[in-house]
């Protein structure tokens, strides 16, 4: 993997550069969308391809060991054959899941142990298994092994889970650098800092990750709950110890506003399930606001989604349309909702780095955080 | 509306047409996919064009009515225009669904009243108001107002209802003639034939009924759970009374094979919710015949799911992943499947067409029928 800086905003710590993978370039910075268990959520590949321009997208360990499970990925040659999509794919270790999603759980040192939330059947994850399963999956990125806290999370707690990370990262690269990959092309680990709203201990985590020298690294445990200003407060801190000629990946981040904010503070890569959730309960993403479809004002609104979008839904379906197949609970609204809200947040990504490359970001993002946070 | 026979089949009733309206030409016999709430589910408009070649989609009265609601409809323009579709529709008239989903009903003379599934409302669909419903809907092809009995129903019970029914569509032809199409082109009232499983009831019926001479003639109250052969039977009675030059449509019908053996019968319309609703739990209907995609048998089946179809997404998604997806209960698993279904369907009446056209149809069919009830 290799990342080039093209250019660095005056004005703030936006970049703009490229991500290059065996399977594909990256124009950063860029959102990845998620397909947690091989899909995203009600959209077909060619349209991530054609109508959205997604460049990578995520796949989650957790999900996909469960389902299909590793025998049905490895026969088939890997995720991307399974789901027939050769761009690059970035799999997160499904610690996240681990947590949030299992009912059973047992974090100890050696790993966690935890029952599927499909069929209650035990599982064991450790730092080393999940590298092995992410070299079955086959993701061209692949995250390390790390315990996300809650929040609120006290200092104590924090401060320990941090240190086991920290340890399980070392392990994570042991076995990583140990294995080749499955499928002929390479993959690269990326580990994470956590230490949850504590500045020295974002600061001691950021310190200890870059220690490893990964390819690249990413920031877990925020977007769960703390107000915006600590999250930007500790990717602020984080990214002045991250090395610049590396990609930052902040996980699970957020919405429009959230991802300019953060692109203006040095982060490059993002993922979050907002934009697909979200639009599956209605809500939509625009330039000029946010728009939840169900409200009575839309009900007679014939216009379309967005005249002056350049993906065709946005111009063929109207509001109105759409409205009421939201409210039906018709697949046909997520679809188009979803299409419609990936196809806004890759756009922005876009312009993000159009006016990164242009010089002139920093005023852009200002004016847009307040549209963006608009409700129409 | 024009209908135009174009051949018939020397060893079966099977008869290729034409249908004229004014959204365009249907090319019989047909099969028209279901979009019960303005909308197929699981697929957009433009792949109901391009990949699955739909010719004519159906709305419901019913559903319509009660979501988006007439006013919603009327200022959209017509149902065409709300849901961005300019090829013919045919709605039902919700005499099926007022029987089927509405828990409180009480049918008269006058009408019906039932409450809403939705949210309880009470409502009165009376033969005249369905008539002026489906004008604001303004599909080209609108359904009389009808009682559907139930399977199994006694002699004395289904021939009181076919009364009913038949003094019903006096009603509907009357109120229809007296009134105006609202949006600038023509549509046309198709009266329904009842008389559940009693050969000398449908004999009536089918009098009756053509005695209206509207432009076309509906065939009601089958599929509802009698044996097939009764179902051909019925067809077969009804058929040798209903005018050979005027479309004959077979409503709720069916199974790929129920499709073939009607043709034979002299039936040129068909819609059914099977396609659809069977692919979104897994069944998949091919030329060589029923896939149950969650059988354990297709969990490491890496080929495409019809590696010979014209459908792109045949071609580019597995089996293995389209039973991972349905199994996972993704939204991406009911597009795939019901993308397939679909498109095999309107294959398999085109290929019927022109088997009728070449001549060839009845030993064609013979063959296919055992084939497509074969399960894979």
């Amino acid at each position: 993997m290799k990342f080039t800086l093209l250019k660095s905003d005056p004005l703030s710590k936006a970049r703009a550069g490229f991500l290059e993978t065996d399977h594909g370039v990256i124009e950063t910075p860029i959102f990845m969308p998620v397909g947690t268990a091989g899909t995203v959520k009600a959209v077909h590949q060619h349209e991530l391809i054609n109508d959205i321009q997604a460049q990578i997208i995520l796949g989650n360990t957790y999900h996909l060991y469960l389902r299909p499970g590793l025998e049905v990925l490895q026969n088939a040659g890997g995720l991307h054959k399974f789901i027939g999509w050769d761009k690059p794919i970035l799999t997160d270790s499904g610690g996240y899941q681990v947590y949030s999603l299992t009912e059973v759980r047992k974090i100890r040192e050696e790993g966690v142990t935890f029952r599927s939330h499909i069929d209650g059947s035990k599982h064991l994850f450790t730092p080393e298994n999940v590298m092995d399963t992410q070299r079955v999956i086959g993701a061209d990125i692949i995250m390390a092994f790390d315990e996300c806290t809650p929040y609120p999370c006290d200092y104590r707690c924090a401060k320990k889970s941090m240190e086991m990370t920290h340890r399980w990262l070392a392990r994570c690269c042991k076995r990583f650098d140990e294995t080749e990959p499955l499928y002929g092309y390479n993959q690269t680990l990326f580990p994470i800092v956590q230490g949850s709203v504590y500045k020295d201990l974002r600061l001691k985590s950021a310190e200890a990750i870059a220690s490893f020298e990964r390819e690249g690294n990413a920031i877990g445990g925020l977007s769960v709950g703390e107000p915006a200003e600590d999250m930007y407060a500790m990717v602020e801190v984080v990214c002045g110890v991250l090395p610049e000629h590396k990609p930052r990946y902040l996980m699970g981040v957020g919405t429009p506003a959230n991802l300019l904010e953060n692109i203006a503070l040095g982060i490059d890569m993002f993922d979050c399930v907002m934009p697909t959730r979200n639009a599956r309960n209605g809500m939509l993403f625009t330039k000029d606001g946010i728009i939840n479809i169900k409200n009575k004002k839309w009900e007679q609104d014939y216009s379309p989604i967005d005249e002056n979008s350049d993906l065709w839904a946005d111009r063929q379906y109207s509001k109105a349309y759409l409205r009421h197949l939201i409210r039906s609970k018709e697949i046909l609204g997520a679809q188009i909702a979803s299409l419609h809200n990936l196809h806004f947040y890759l756009w922005l990504v876009k312009e993000a780095r159009k006016h990164i490359v242009a010089g002139d970001f920093y005023d852009w993002k200002n004016k847009m955080v307040v549209k963006l946070e608009t409700r129409l």
